[in-house]
């Protein structure tokens, strides 16, 4: 992704050849700051406070945090607690316990004179492997948005509703939601996008932002908004993120999500959720069993002395969603269907993510 | 309704006899802020800024502009302008027009000399019935309260959540959706209120306020919360109000109302509306002709060169809508169970709001 004159990563190994760097995203979008990350208590620090955020890039940063510790200490113990450290910090994204539950299959079996090396260089493929996985869905998504400007007769622009930041940011590179956008952007098909602001976190900020360093059209709009923006005729579709998808093509996404998708639903919009496979949990037949994070009422920024609650994600049921868009394909949301995309996953082997089905 | 130790309205004549007090709701909850108004502009642009605000307020505080105006000017073409300032000034609002009807009908008949009177008695008068109005509201919505709270064999307090503020602060007193709440609180209902932020301008804030000045225990959520809320079963009722109700029941009132009544729907959770007949528009067959408001982006508060839609309301259909609470009973959201509840309103007779039906 370019910003400015510069292509970044949202995380990349240091010149020292062990350290982290990460781009922090509390800054943004007022700053641009780099930050370097030296042991696994920072990289928990920056999870947990949200400098790195998005499903897929938590995944990445996590992998990176095992390989700090373990150049610091690759015995057992220390192993194991980097891992429950790292797998505590954020409670429903599942790629996190997918990153781990991958560096524990890949790297126990060395031993500890190698693990360090072993897990640096797994994280730099896992790396790799999520910007593969974002690039193809870029492509299976950009086939949507071009089918429904086709259906428009290309008179206009495709008006795309998305809530959160699953751009950029919130992986390694390209996105999942907003790879579609970026690649049907630069293929010339126009295209608008309605950008929720996403309260508390105001993560519709970071996806305004992205958009913009890219020259995409878009408007930001209060989470209240898109209903009537739908049932005004104003979205052509709605394309989001996940945070855990469960066996059934339930959608555990970032709170406000099932709002759009059943405003969706009610105006006959397609709702369209990027789903890489290490977002799914095979381990759960559907989205009632996924746990929701409730993050401090101190996010909403109001006095101390009022009551809040602050609930970080919901479960979107798969009837509201239309499609799943996976890098191996477009796939209905449901158990059959996912089950046959993704023979491996669904045989319980959750270890086989994007690594069993990376570049070719 | 009382703050500490005493009791306001909000809005009432100044100690001179002429000028009309309000208290500046932009300036809370910080702050509780007396201003006086002296004349129309100052009027117009207290509804502008929303320094009064709530559909009932509004049409009260645009009477009290209209006697304000022809004290200094009771000619036709001062009454006339008056009525257009006043009546351009927040488009949504049918109570707005239903207020100045009003004054038109039973004002213009007077010599110029009696009008300016004859205006402050008949706001006073508005102001009078608005109360009366939303007490009925109270006692009527109090019964689904407690019927919620039989119905769960008094086990717990009755979990119910609101969007913006319907409150005393969007009335003269009492409030239309809080109305309810206020009574049942007061009758020993043990309740809980969930309270929508409601962005862009946090009217949550004002009925969270509200709802601490009265000892009514509650939660502020963010307005992307309400769905999972009700998905995890822990709201029992959601109580709003309405700006403009159309003939057939549908809803305009506060942008993301929309969203709440569509997971109420999605989860079996009751939604009501409540509607004092002012609010309803018998010359709108339904909810799609209603003007919707769009105000200036820099309410959302982010950096200018950040692009921003601002819609404040949105059309809940009356098929979302469990039942309207108005003050002469609870009633479908239906054309022929409105008529039936109000058959000279149905007729045409627009004027025949509270007046008609006040105090007995």
């Amino acid at each position: 992704m370019r910003v400015g004159d510069r292509w970044y990563r949202t995380i990349w190994p240091g010149d020292d050849g062990w350290s982290v760097m990460i781009i922090d995203q509390t800054a943004l979008p007022a700053a641009l700051t780099v930050r370097r990350l030296t042991d696994v208590d920072q990289v928990a620090e920056a999870i947990v406070t949200m400098r790195v955020r998005g499903a897929p890039l938590i995944g990445v940063t996590a992998a990176y945090g095992v390989a700090l510790a373990l150049r610091s200490d690759p015995g057992n113990a220390a192993f194991d607690s980097a891992i429950r450290l790292l797998a505590g910090t954020r409670p429903t994204a599942v790629n996190l316990r997918w990153a781990l539950d991958r560096v524990e299959a890949e790297i126990r079996a060395h031993p500890p004179e190698g693990r360090a090396a072993a897990a640096y260089r797994l994280a730099a493929a896992m790396a790799d492997d999520d910007v593969e996985v974002c690039r193809r869905i870029g492509e299976y998504g950009e086939g949507l948005i071009r089918e429904r400007w086709e259906s428009l007769g290309r008179s206009r622009p495709v008006q795309i509703l998305t809530h959160c930041n699953a751009g950029w940011l919130a992986t390694v590179d390209w996105g999942t939601a907003l790879a579609p956008i970026y690649r049907a952007h630069d293929a010339g098909i126009p295209v608008h996008v309605w950008v929720d602001e996403t309260r508390p976190r105001n993560q519709g900020l970071l996806t305004e932002w992205e958009l913009g360093c890219h020259g995409v059209p878009r408007t930001v709009v209060t989470d209240n908004a898109g209903g009537h923006l739908m049932r005004t005729g104003r979205v052509d579709l709605c394309l989001v993120g996940t945070d855990r998808t469960t066996r059934n093509g339930d959608v555990a996404n970032k709170i406000g999500t099932y709002l759009k998708a059943l405003a969706a639903f009610d105006n006959g919009v397609p709702f369209y959720v990027a789903a890489p496979s290490s977002s799914i949990d095979w381990s759960l037949a559907d989205g009632g069993a996924v746990p929701i994070e409730e993050r401090t009422g101190r996010e909403l920024g109001l006095s101390d002395d009022i009551p809040v609650m602050n609930p970080a994600f919901d479960v979107t049921p798969a009837r509201l969603v239309t499609k799943l868009v996976t890098e191996r394909g477009v796939v209905a949301a449901s158990a059959p269907d996912l089950a046959a995309l993704f023979p491996e996953g669904s045989r319980g082997s959750v270890a086989s993510g994007p690594s069993s089905t990376g570049r070719s």
